[in-house]
């Protein structure tokens, strides 16, 4: 029996998002989270994207075993997807595990799944893994970190993780068992590097708490504070707010109530009854006793932020005595939206407070200086940076030589590339796919690049269209040619530019020629570009009769 | 005659970039600055953007003077737009003049333009307008702030400004003019709200010059280093920096090489003669004894920067010992594309420095306790910030507010709101249109919502197009349809879901019915809903015959 240990990044390597890696040792196979993220702005119509695991297809059946490491939509949101195809057992804490279980139940799936609670201090046999769960402070509550122990070797995987010493919990990062699993000797450290560029120490969750009080304390009307569907931690804070402020406090969209619904369930999230409302009670109270906590700090149009600056929400508008928190940084790519939404909100007259002006925000992550501690306590033979874009998963690797790892112990991967641990040696594996999976429509399925490069021409200049019928014998139009064209020009250009088209048009029809389709292609497209210097798709359907 | 003096906010107010105020007085109107900026991500197709000065066009005779504060293309841009619109006479220094030049000689109108050139210092009439001239520092020489004096009062315009102690031209802001304006009495401050929202005091243009010496000394091969075209006090430093490592300089791209050219001309830009080498040159020296100057710091696509990381640049290809400094913030919304382009440049395996990495770029604009300082130089009876977003904006406003300006002496306008100075009082004016004006191809005009709105449509979810020839008499098809789509499905989901597409037409026509032309797009719409959960522009050509 060989003892290579294969590493296989499926998600977050080279990226921020859709984390998920393979571990594989002896034709067993263990896989830890199952995440998902959004799509660039060039990546038009797709919904989301999923990890490329086709990897794993025809080896399901060796599967032992899902970890995910938190409920965060970054660590979960392929689970559906990967649960189809892979019926493995999910292992996770609770609260992860309840997390799982709302987006199971939303797609039909939640009594297929087996879920299998584990809680940090734990250690777990899963087929050949020796998993010992740790616990890690992160921005959402019973966040895990993984030994993970095969006769190869003991890796030590973090999952996002930050070293925050007054977590909303009251939980830190389990140091102890860091420097146990250091002591034994760790052959392989992955360590969270979406901070890698930022220097210092990440702000504890604890210093947003006082932000908090005063932007609730000082609005005149409702307060109204958007984050993520599932930052546990920072409802908790919301409500203590709204407590010490004697509001009421309602949540408010499906994502929003069903996890917070599930957290109480779960004893993650302590808000008495009397202080929660539902958003229909909440409307009917005198504003300056209303707390709202939704989603669109990413100034998503379809989010109840991004409706409420647009003046397109349904159940209530927003009303300028109202006060706006936007407790999230914005997503990178996403700045552009960030800013329109703040600018409309300003503009309707809300006071709206965000990073810039008050701490409603920490990051979740480690910055430069707890990844060194981290680096520090575990003291790898090897370190392979996780989680980042390659600019993040490099300037961790440079931390890593700071602190006197060797530039040969340091292995810098993206998605696909396998990294394989045998004989105490790291050393890089075979290359698989390593793309992604875009989840469109009701289509999952490869981004297919030409359909991509059509949409992107689509909407640089539009497309126009000439329908002509013909008379086969004679060769002769039959009726004016028909011409459509959509996002290419205004109505009052129009009117000039298509009969100028129609002539040339016909010129070519009675010019004669070969290719008389072609022909009036390349007419139509030249005649365009001369006279606007812009490129519409153009189509040319004929009838010949 | 009255004593009103009209503010007249055309551009820069409520956004980022395209600067340009006009103040009216008297039926006589002086212009400041006449900008352009880069589309958003989601206006499609768009080159760029001016303002629209449409309120000007039958005034023009009325147009006494322009005057440009500085060369930057956010008050430059739109030169030869509004030139053409309105010959006015154009003032400003030297360099900012030799930049206007530059601009208008690529468009064909350098000779016809009336370019008067004044000096910091220099007090000019233009028309009722008494206007002095003072010296501001920021990231180009020569740039300069307005004290501007009508019968209605004075009224003091920043322009672009930073308070920088050390600047690279060793000539700091002018203090002593902002005190002397002060113990005259200033009735109105216009004032730079850029980084509103940036706590501190901007770092000296001088923190860049130990970043850029070490990074060009270690550099193992090439240095190329990416910034705007119109940073001139950056080419300086990139020079000096050269020439202390004993390297080569070349500048590579147009508007690079012809604003260096004119920079040196005019003795703005001292680079000896033997440290300057063409590109052609500088690619037969040895690697590591060039440096080299490029665009493309905002991951634009075709700038050379854009180019090489993409692998599609003609004279010279990226190598792995190049080291890459990109020396400017990313402008909002380009965020994704500066990331991307520092990803690929470290996949080919290139060094990337950045702002992340080390100290290669400052801000060219006052940070908040720069602006207080400006508005406590000034004490002005009103305020009023411009250059920023409605978020800046308000931001600089509440600053105001914070050093003891009272609230209702603070007028915060986004553009197109006409603010009147009249009495020693300011208020609120008329409204007109005070949008944009896009650029694009050869056309300039009004970014037509409906274009933009198609445009988006089709870059969703593509094209599906279907033609049909009739028999008239019969009602029944000639031919089978004919589809065709685009940026819809790939290939191979096509060859399954258009034959199905091509049933239904036939069915619909065969059912007959009163509009088979509406009745098919319905159809058509609704079974690839169904199937794709997509929704394509479906559009319907027929021949009758």
């Amino acid at each position: 029996m060989s003892n290579k240990l294969k590493i296989i990044p499926l998600g977050g390597f080279g990226e921020v998002g859709k984390n998920m890696l393979a571990y594989e040792f002896d034709k067993h196979i263990l896989i830890v989270d199952a995440g998902m993220m959004f799509p660039d702005n060039d990546m038009i119509g797709v919904d989301y994207i999923i990890p490329d695991f086709e990897y794993l297809y025809n080896k399901s059946h060796q599967v032992d075993g899902i970890i995910i490491t938190h409920g965060h939509e970054d660590h979960i949101g392929a689970i559906q997807h990967v649960l189809s195809r892979i019926p493995a057992p999910v292992f996770g804490t609770n609260l992860t595990l309840g997390l799982v279980e709302v987006k199971l139940a939303r797609n039909g799936m939640a009594s297929k799944a087996d879920l299998r609670p584990v809680q940090a201090g734990e250690t777990v046999r899963i087929g050949p893994f020796t998993v010992e769960f740790f616990h890690v402070s992160h921005s959402i509550p019973d966040a895990v970190g993984l030994g993970i122990t095969t006769k190869a070797g003991l890796v030590v995987h973090t999952g996002d993780y930050k070293f925050d010493h007054t977590p909303v919990d009251n939980w830190p990062t389990d140091f102890a068992k860091l420097a146990e699993l250091s002591t034994r000797g760790v052959d392989l450290l992955l360590s969270d590097s979406t901070n890698a560029e930022r220097p210092g120490w990440t702000p504890s969750e604890r210093v947003i708490g006082p932000a908090f009080d005063e932007a609730i304390k000082n609005a005149p009307g409702r307060a109204i504070i958007a984050t993520f569907a599932s930052l546990i931690s920072r409802m908790q804070q919301v409500a203590d707010a709204t407590i010490k402020n004697h509001r009421k406090l309602a949540f408010v969209g499906m994502s929003m109530v069903d996890n917070a619904k599930m957290a109480r369930k779960l004893g993650y999230l302590l808000i008495p009854d009397d202080s929660l409302v539902s958003i229909d009670v909440a409307l009917n109270l005198p504003p300056e006793q209303v707390v709202l906590m939704c989603t669109g700090s990413q100034g998503e149009p379809s989010s109840i932020i991004g409706r409420l600056s647009a003046g397109t929400n349904r159940q209530f508008d927003l009303l300028p005595n109202d006060t706006v928190v936007l407790s999230a940084h914005s997503i990178p790519g996403n700045e552009e939206a960030v800013s329109k939404t703040i600018n409309r909100m300003l503009r309707i007259g809300a006071n709206v407070i965000y990073g810039a002006i008050a701490p409603v925000h920490v990051s979740g992550h480690a910055s430069q200086e707890e990844q060194k501690l981290m680096l520090n306590l575990v003291r790898p033979k090897y370190f392979m940076p996780m989680h980042g874009e390659l600019r993040q998963l490099r300037r961790h690797a440079a931390l890593a030589m700071e602190i006197g790892i060797p530039k040969d112990k340091i292995i810098v991967v993206e998605n696909g590339q396998i990294v394989e641990l045998e004989d105490g040696k790291l050393k890089i594996g075979e290359r698989i796919p390593g793309g992604y999976v875009i989840v469109e429509g009701s289509s999952i399925g490869d981004a297919d690049p030409d359909v991509m490069r059509e949409r992107e021409q689509l909407a640089r200049s539009g497309i126009f269209i000439v329908n002509l019928s013909i008379d086969k014998s004679s060769n002769r139009l039959l009726d004016d040619p028909e011409i459509l064209t959509r996002g290419f020009i205004s109505t009052d250009e129009a009117t000039t530019l298509i009969p100028a088209v129609r002539k040339r048009v016909v010129d070519v029809i009675h010019g004669g020629g070969m290719s008389v389709e072609r022909d009036i292609v390349d007419v139509v497209r030249t005649f365009l570009f001369n006279e606007t210097k812009r490129r519409p798709m153009v189509f040319v359907t004929m009838t010949k009769v």
